[in-house]
This record gives C-alpha cells, sequence and structure tokens, in this order.
C-alpha cells in the first residue's frame, strides 16, 4: 500500500505505539490524509532494523510483566527430533536460536486469556490496542482539519454525525470503537483477539462481527515443495499486502523449525491446525493418532506462541457416514484424519472426548480456538448438507464448553456455496454458535474456474463478511491446483482485502467509504497519483497505467488511453461543474442550478464551446 | 474452453446448425460429456476455414428469403470521408471489400423483429436456434446415457425432474427452453434477440432474465491506442472465452472501417455507441453535435450489421443539474456529452425529442435498443442516487415507446454500486421498466482497489444476474486505468463467466448445476485432465498445476502439490468411502452405514489400515 507508517500511543497505556498507515494527499486536494488499516509490522517502516535471524522486538513482555499473571515455565519442552519429522543432517531445516526467550502460562488461579479480563471488567493493553486501531485515526483528522476544503473533507469523516448507510445485519457498529467497547465484546465471546501470551511480538488485532472484517492468507510448505526461508518470507509479504493473520499449514519435515521462524518474525496472529503435525510424529497414519501425541504437539506450539489453534473436534464419529453421498466427500485436510481415526477404531474422536483437557491447555497460554469444519462441503452439490450443519450444531455445544473454561472462540465456516446458500451459514452459525466469530474460507459460489478460484471466492466471501462473517480465509488463484507461490499470496491477499472493505462498505462500517470516497475524488480530479497510493495495490496500478502512458506528464494529464482526451466523461463533468460553480451555487435548488446552467449553456455559446484538452 | 464443437439441427428448421461445446470426459468417468454453451462461432472448429477478408458466411440471408420481409436497399449509403474521421493515406485503415454483400431493411407494413414476429406468433429461424442453445443438449444426453453409471449421472443430468434448487427472485425457468417459449418471452418484451437483418454471420443468442446469463465484452480503439487487426482479433479471442456479446466502442479516425472488419467476422451480436461516432464527425465538439449527424450514423451502422444501439436518450435537461454535488459526475461517456449538449444549448436532448424516429430507423433493420444508463453512477459515494434514478424512470418510459414501435429493448444499468444497494437497482427496473433484460455494467462492490476492478465488479455482477439481470458488461483489470490488453480481455470474460455462471446457480437455472457436479466429481477422482477440460480456462489450469507437478504421471496421481500425497483429504475420504461401500451400501440408513463402518473399522485395524500412497 501506499503512504508511510505512523504509530498512535495509548491514553490508558501511552507506552502501546498502534501502527497506521497515513496515505498523504497532494495539496491540491485540500483534504486531510488517509489513514488505513496496516498489519505488515515494522517491515513497512521508513528505515526498519530487521534481522530475521533475531526476530522482532518482543513489546509486549512489558504487558505481560505489568500485569504480573503469568509465570515463567521452568522447564519448557524440548524439542524432540520427531517435531521435525525426524529430520537430520543437511535435510534438517536450521533451528531458530530461542534460548532467551522466556516461556510463559498462565499462574494459578489469576486470568489468562483476554476473556478471562474482559469478564473480569479489566482493560488490558491488547484491547486499548484494537481499540484505537480500529478507528483509524478519524477523530484526530477530523480536529486537525484546517482549510475550509479540508473542513468539508473532514465533515465526511466525521461519520459518528453522519447517517448511517448500510445494512448490517445485526451487527453494532459503534461510531467510534473504545476500550470498554471491546472488553465488552471480548467478554461477550462476540470478538476474539487471538495473542499468545508466548507470542510477545505480536501487534494485536480484534476478529469479530461490529468491527473490520478481517483477512486471513495462509502460508506453509506441503511435503511436495517448498522452504524455510520461502515461507517467512510469505508471511512477510503476506502481511504487507494486508494479511490480518497468518496460519502456517506447514506439513511434512521440518514443521517445528519453520514455525519458529515464522512465529519470532511475526506481527500478525499466527493459527495452525496442530493435527498436521501429530500426525507427522505418528508416521503419516492417520490410524495411529492419539490423544498423548496431540497433546503433547499443543504444548509444544502453545509454547512457541502459536495464537490460535484449528480444533476439528466437531468431526464426531455419526457425522462420518453423513458424508457417504457427497459428490466430493471430506475436504478438510484434518477432517479426513479424523474422520479415518474415527471409523478405523470405531470410536467418538479423541478430540471431541478430551474437549476440556484441550480448553485447559489452551486457557494456560491463551490460545484462541478456530473450531474446525472439518465436514465443510467441498463442492456446490455438498453445501449446507445435513453433516455440514450436524458439525456446526457441535461447534456450537464446544463454543459454550471453551467459553465455561474462559477461552476465547472462532469458529470455522465454509467452503464451497451457491449465492443463495450462503445467508443460511451465517444465520445458523449465529443461531447455534453464541455470536462467536465466524472465520469463512470464501466461499466459492461456483466449481467450474479452477485457476480463478480467488474471484469465485472473492463474490462469496464478501457477502458472507457483509452477513457477519469476522474474517475471511483467503483463497488464491492456485487453489485445488498447487501451492501457492509469492504472486499467487499477494493476488489471493488484495482479492480478499477488496472482499472485506466490500462487506464494510455494505454494514455500514463508519470508517469504510472515506477510502472510498477519498480515492473516487482523487479518481475525479486526477490525481493520478493519489489515486494509484489509495488503491490496495499501487504499483499494479501504476504500471497498467504507464503501460500506455508512461511519460510523467500523463500523471497529470486528463484523461486515460481507456477513452482518450476527448471522450473523457470526467473531463467534460468537470468542465460543466466548473462552469456551472462560477455561475451560480450548483448545489442550490434544482431551480437556482438549472439557472445557473442556462446562464453558463449562454456563455458556452459565445465561446465556442469546446472542450480544451491538455496533454 | 475444453472440448469439441459440435452442431445440432434445427426441428423446426432443419437447415439451422446450433453450435454447442462437448467436452468428453475420461472413460473411467463413466460419464455422458458435459456440453457447454459456445459463442466462439467457426474460429474453434476443428480445422475452421477462416479468411478475415471475406468475413464469416452469411448463413441468416437464407432465413431472411424464407421469410420474405426484407427488400433490398437500393442506393445504400455510402462511405464519407468523415465516416473514418477524415483519415486518408497511411492513415486510413484497410477497407472491407463489402460490395457483394446486399444490404437489407424492412419491407413495408411487414414484420421487420424478432419483436413484430412474435407478436405475430411467428416462431423464425432466430427463436428455435437460440432455444435449442439454451438446452445445452440435456434431453439428448439423458436419452443416450447407456450404462448403469452413466444412467446415475444422466439422472443429475434429468433436471426437469429434480427438485429446483435455487432462489429466482420471480424468473421463472423453465426445465427446458421450446421455440414457443422464447417466441413468449419476446413478445412480452422480456428477452431479445440482438439481429440485425444486415449481419447475416451472426449466431443468434437470446437475453433475458429466464434464460442463461449472458456476458458482454467491450473492445475498441481509442484515440490514443489500438489497431484495426488488433480488434478484430480482441473480438474474436473474447468469444473464444465466452463473451456473448461485444461492443465496439472505437473512437477517433477509423471508425467506420474498423466497425466493418469487426462485424463481417463476428459471429456475436455486435453492439455501438452511436454517439461516439456522431461526435468524431462534428470533429469533438459536444455541442455542435444534431440530429442530422446522428440520424446518418443511425442508418450508416445499421446498414452495416450492428446488432445493438446504447442510446442514451435518458440524460435529460433537467437531470443533469442533479449531478452538480455527485463525488464523480457523470461518468458514461455518451451521458457527459449528452450533458453537455442540453447545457450549451439549454434545450432537451436531440436523443429524447427525436425518440420515435430513432424507433423507425431501428426497427427497419431490427436493431436491438440498449437505452443507455448517461448518468450511472461512477463511484460508491454516487450510487442510488436521484440522478441516476430519474434517468432509469425515464429509460422506463422510452422502452414503452420502444415497443409500440416494434423494437426489441434492454436497460443499462450501474456502474459502482455497494452490496447493500444493488437489490434496489434490480427491483426499480423491474419496476419501471417493464421486465426488459437488464444489462449493467458490474457493478463494482468498492472503489479501493484499482487495477483489481474486474473482480470488485465481478461481486455485484453475480449479485445483480442473481437478482435477474440478464446481461453482464465485463471489466476488465485495466478499468480506470488504460485500455485492455489481449491478456486483460481474457481476464475480463474469464472473471464474468464465473460471475455469471455463479448468477445462474443461484437462480436454480436447470442446466447450469450439471457443469459444477461434473467439474467436482472429476476433482473427487483425480481425473485432472477432465478437471482442467472443464474448467472455464484449461490452460491456466493445467499450467498452474505443471509448476509444482509437470510429468505426466502426476496427470492421475491422487494428490497436488497443495496438500501433498499424505495429507490430501480427498484421496482419505475415497479410502473412507471405498471401504465403505465394500462393505455395505453406505447410502442407506444412517444405522446401515455405520454398521458397514464399524465393520471396516474392525478390517481397517485388522490391516494396518495405512493410508496408502500411490505417486
Amino acid at each position: 500500500m501506499g503512504g508511510k507508517k505512523i504509530y498512535e500511543p495509548g491514553a490508558l497505556f501511552p507506552h502501546i505505539r498502534v501502527p497506521h498507515r497515513q496515505i498523504d494527499l497532494h495539496p491540491t486536494a485540500d483534504e486531510p490524509p488517509v489513514v488505513v488499516y496496516d498489519p505488515s509490522g515494522p517491515y513497512t517502516e521508513d528505515a526498519p532494523a530487521i534481522d530475521i535471524a533475531r526476530g522482532l522486538g518482543r513489546h509486549r513482555e512489558a504487558w505481560l510483566a505489568r500485569r504480573g499473571d503469568v509465570e515463567r515455565v521452568a522447564d519448557p519442552r524440548q524439542v524432540k527430533p520427531e517435531d521435525n519429522g525426524g529430520a537430520s543432517g543437511a535435510h534438517l531445516a536450521p533451528a531458530f536460536d530461542d534460548s532467551a526467550r522466556p516461556v510463559w502460562r498462565a499462574r494459578e488461579g489469576r486470568p489468562a486469556t483476554q476473556l478471562d479480563y474482559a469478564r473480569a471488567g479489566i482493560i488490558t493493553e491488547e484491547m486499548e490496542y484494537v481499540a484505537i486501531r480500529e478507528n483509524l485515526r478519524r477523530a484526530a483528522l477530523r480536529e486537525s482539519a484546517g482549510s475550509e476544503g479540508a473542513q468539508v473533507a473532514s465533515d465526511r469523516v466525521a461519520s459518528g454525525s453522519a447517517e448511517r448507510d448500510g445494512e448490517p445485519f445485526g451487527a453494532v457498529i459503534p461510531d467510534f470503537v473504545t476500550p470498554e467497547f471491546v472488553r465488552d465484546e471480548v467478554a461477550r465471546g462476540r470478538a476474539v483477539i487471538p495473542a499468545n501470551i508466548n507470542h510477545p511480538e505480536l501487534e494485536p488485532c480484534i476478529i469479530g462481527r461490529n468491527f473490520l472484517v478481517k483477512i486471513n492468507a495462509n502460508i506453509g510448505n506441503s511435503a511436495v515443495l517448498s522452504h524455510v526461508a520461502d515461507e517467512v518470507d510469505k508471511m512477510v509479504w503476506a502481511t504487507r499486502w494486508g494479511a490480518d493473520t497468518v496460519m502456517d499449514l506447514s506439513t511434512g519435515r521440518n514443521i517445528h523449525n519453520i514455525r519458529d521462524w515464522i512465529v519470532r518474525n511475526a506481527p500478525v496472529p499466527i493459527g495452525t491446525v496442530p493435527i498436521y503435525q501429530a500426525l507427522e510424529k505418528v508416521g503419516g497414519v492417520a490410524e495411529d493418532l492419539n490423544w498423548d501425541v496431540f497433546r503433547d504437539t499443543l504444548i509444544e506450539q502453545a509454547e512457541q506462541g502459536v495464537d490460535y489453534f484449528t480444533i476439528h473436534a466437531g468431526v464426531r464419529l455419526p457425522f462420518v457416514p453423513m458424508t457417504a453421498k457427497r459428490v466430493t466427500g471430506i475436504v478438510s485436510r484434518g477432517g479426513s484424519i479424523m474422520a479415518k481415526w474415527c471409523l478405523a477404531h470405531h470410536r467418538e474422536s479423541f478430540l471431541y472426548e478430551n474437549f476440556a483437557e484441550i480448553c485447559e491447555i489452551m486457557r494456560a497460554y491463551d490460545v484462541t480456538f478456530s473450531l474446525g469444519d472439518g465436514l465443510r462441503p467441498g463442492s456446490i452439490a455438498d453445501a449446507n448438507d445435513e453433516a455440514q450443519f450436524a458439525e456446526l450444531r457441535t461447534l456450537g455445544e464446544l463454543t459454550k464448553v471453551a467459553w465455561d473454561h474462559g477461552c476465547q472462540v472462532m469458529i470455522e465456516g465454509p467452503g464451497h456455496v451457491p449465492m443463495h446458500k450462503i445467508k443460511a451459514n451465517m444465520d445458523e452459525q449465529l443461531k447455534h454458535c453464541g455470536e462467536a466469530p465466524f472465520y469463512t474460507l470464501g466461499p466459492l459460489t461456483t466449481d467450474i474456474a479452477p485457476g480463478y478460484d480467488h474471484i469465485t471466492s472473492a463474490i462469496g466471501a464478501a457477502m458472507i463478511g457483509w452477513f457477519g462473517t469476522a474474517m475471511l480465509c483467503y483463497v488464491t488463484p492456485k487453489e485445488h491446483l498447487g501451492l501457492p507461490d509469492r504472486d499467487d499470496v499477494k493476488t489471493g491477499v488484495i482479492t480478499y482485502k477488496l472482499a472485506a472493505h466490500a462487506a464494510d462498505l455494505a454494514k455500514g462500517h463508519p470508517a469504510a467509504r472515506l477510502h472510498d470516497d477519498a480515492l473516487s475524488r482523487a479518481r475525479f480530479e486526477f490525481r493520478w497519483e493519489d489515486q494509484f497510493n489509495l488503491g490496495l495495490d499501487p504499483e499494479t496500478a501504476r504500471s497498467f497505467h504507464d503501460e500506455t502512458l508512461p511519460k510523467d506528464a500523463h500523471k497529470t494529464a486528463h484523461f486515460c488511453s481507456m477513452c482518450g482526451p476527448k471522450f473523457c466523461s470526467m473531463k467534460i463533468s468537470q468542465d460543466i461543474r466548473d462552469a456551472a460553480a462560477a455561475q451560480n451555487d450548483a448545489g442550490g435548488s434544482l431551480e437556482e442550478a438549472e439557472k445557473g446552467m442556462q446562464e453558463m449553456a449562454e456563455k458556452f455559446r459565445a465561446g465556442g464551446g469546446e472542450i480544451e484538452v491538455k496533454v
């Protein structure tokens, strides 16, 4: 994105530094800058001091110390060969030197999670941080607007007083987010702040229906491809373009070491699916999975600092036969592993049976649940079927158990769903899961476009985001075909950023339209550089423009190559407006405006009236 | 697209040859082929005999001759220098040798348009052609299914008997389209078959709410760029990927000659915006436009064979001041030209005042109206405003006038609209325009992603298509930035094909889901080549797959590089299903299925149960 990184201090906690991205506009605009959400961390500072071998600064350690509710784990779990799939020698990815980092867990009898604090009426640093982050400096920008033009523009910023334009479907988005509002939403379970106490490098973000819609990018190697450095790079790259969280879906060897490098360098919450690593530990044989190896993996990853775990505890034995007649069976990796386990042993899932203990572990580190939808549909044909909704109801039941243990919870959702069946997913989720944040993969609205599933799914993602989904998991163009590369990650992230923003707009989020309107004004006024910088991908927009009009002079030209100078409607429109404005206040009554335009018409005729073309 | 071109004869008119694309599946699938819509004309035959200097075959001449309702124009309009913007010498694009082509117009007192025929109860060749085209050989495929497996698959094809799955919002889509249904829909004005009698090369298509959603691709040079051959190539290229109609939006010099090359080689309906050429004829000075030059241009283009004209007759003088307070003013090129003319002369639009005569001209050649939305919003801020809806109501009024003259009519729609305001556009259009087909540009659902507006708009296009829009005008990645090139055209077309298909699915169109289900089965069964061929862009899907797994053996591998062999949920899911099927009919009751699975569980344990990986 364009613009520059700025930091805003807290009011309750002056030592917190909340990042934003500020896009200054051309002086002729006479408008305040536009501030946008920036999850990219220190990497996008002007002169970042980055050393990925050391990791990012551990600023949250001071927050934890102040609260005094955590204690150092005396004997942290040691890395075992199976954590990296038995890789050795040249096949073993280098370990991150993590020796200086203390490992924390909650002290007995003290609040451990953001949910615990929220319920106790305590506002944490994380809560003020996300409150400031969500507001995008709108209040400050309104006050700072100096000139008359800027005042006009800032009126648009002062959305608190403007009529709300949107259909929120029951979401209740405040004009400005206060730390107390955050606390209340977290206490109700309606929002989560995934923030493992062992991820002190984190810049917290909030995920909930009454906040800006967030997006997740998946990275991770598969057994076939990918390397350590590539994955760290993909994480940084994904956040640079706007990923709010990143899931490391690595499988195969070296996944412990790869994850260490990712977490230590991640400014965003990191999610994982622990069953993947557990499966590696038992040699890839689903039937050999057991509670002990899974439990060990939870602790391993919780101590590393993973912020949320996908747990497929809703894949229950009785639901597996419901998938037998499906066109595409079970398409969740975790779901299929657990289904196979249940079937092979003809036993109830050990995740379901040990759910309370899973809660205990996750609470001790404040790892947020992302209750996995292991039975999500993998095709239009299977959408909204019995298996899917049976699992969803179970996730609702588990949500209450997790809440009882003080754990934060999100619920994962589909998948592949035609447009007319999308809303039912949101409605059922709200009905059964107590308004815990919904976190969906797309959904894809048709199956016929492999290679373009970022788009088939962006359609569904925008819609379900509008209906109330709190976070959208991206889909890249490589979905169904292969492992995404760097370009695919960027395309996926930007596609989902625009879908999430379209959802915010439709919900009537008071921060959303400022961005669109600023860009539209830049477009109308031919401020090309402002238009590029305000876009989600200035580089691409600039390069597209420059393909046909590369000269510097064209950056101020009142046309582009799409229509050429004579046919530029915006140019003609401005001519009309300028002339009208010179005559009269065209913003008055229709009659007055018409009068002004009539006078203008006479003047036009007198002057020959040709459209002036400046090149 | 994959597959091969096939032709189906008519029943009423055995001499018509209706094209489809048939995708044969791998023998292991034991399924009938999938037949998809194919607007690409003879270019995609196995061994096409193409000579663009001669143009395509004029198969519709025989249809016109049989009906005997047209007469040869004795003195067709001759090309004038101003038709090509005064270009001469090396600057003049070569003329298409059109001397052998008779120019037709309707005979006095005889039916002239498809609407005239339909109202008279007459089924034309065009009507049977589009009826056959819409059915995609579903009835034949059902009958031809031989083996048991194919019978099962064909049951899915027999959607006529299946329960309809969709929300059509008042659309009434029949199980199978008959010529009589087409006639009735055309007679009601609820569908159009744009088919100028001077475009005998045309393969007719139907546009209406109760038919498959269509897409349009814009091509055309601007004064800045582009050349004759490039534009013909873009037309062929756009239809190859699925464009149902093509608009030639050329401006600048040579537009008469460019258009001749395009129409003579176009299997799809060609649309234009005649005001663009009229403006060129008066030296680009909007104020100098007049009825005579516009009238002359209509006849010129009607005699060339343009199938539909965008006419911005709804931009009335009193509406212009309504745009004064907009963020982006008037963004339609035609709209801004007419607004400027109205203002400069302070007179009502000459298009509005001469609308009846426009109807007379268009009726004589059966040129379909596309009533232009000259005041469509150009930004989220301006969506659904007074100017836009005032114009829409006028378009409704003009629709009735055009219908009274026997003309076919479509209505153009926006533009830039946030998701929560899209449905109102469709509702207002249905309310005021008598169900005349709606034809929208996107709409874009956010302004913040220049370079990605094919996606911001595909979201809105899919939604408004679902709500009832009959044709979606594509937007390319270059929108707002420059003239699209060949790659942009392809990206735009495929993006809109998937959006239109998502809309068909959500409406519950009985032909839609067959395609998705066939692809999903191919995906689940690891028939990689079938998956590629069934996709909208087999080349891209194949190349994405091959980036990481290039070997031929990988085309039958039961995994891809996304998850690798051990974590392939579809593989695991098949293992589960195969084992269950061997034991029991898993499709029976839950109890039976569970029993089968329990037996399977025992067997799994006995056999070691490891997932078998075939590479």
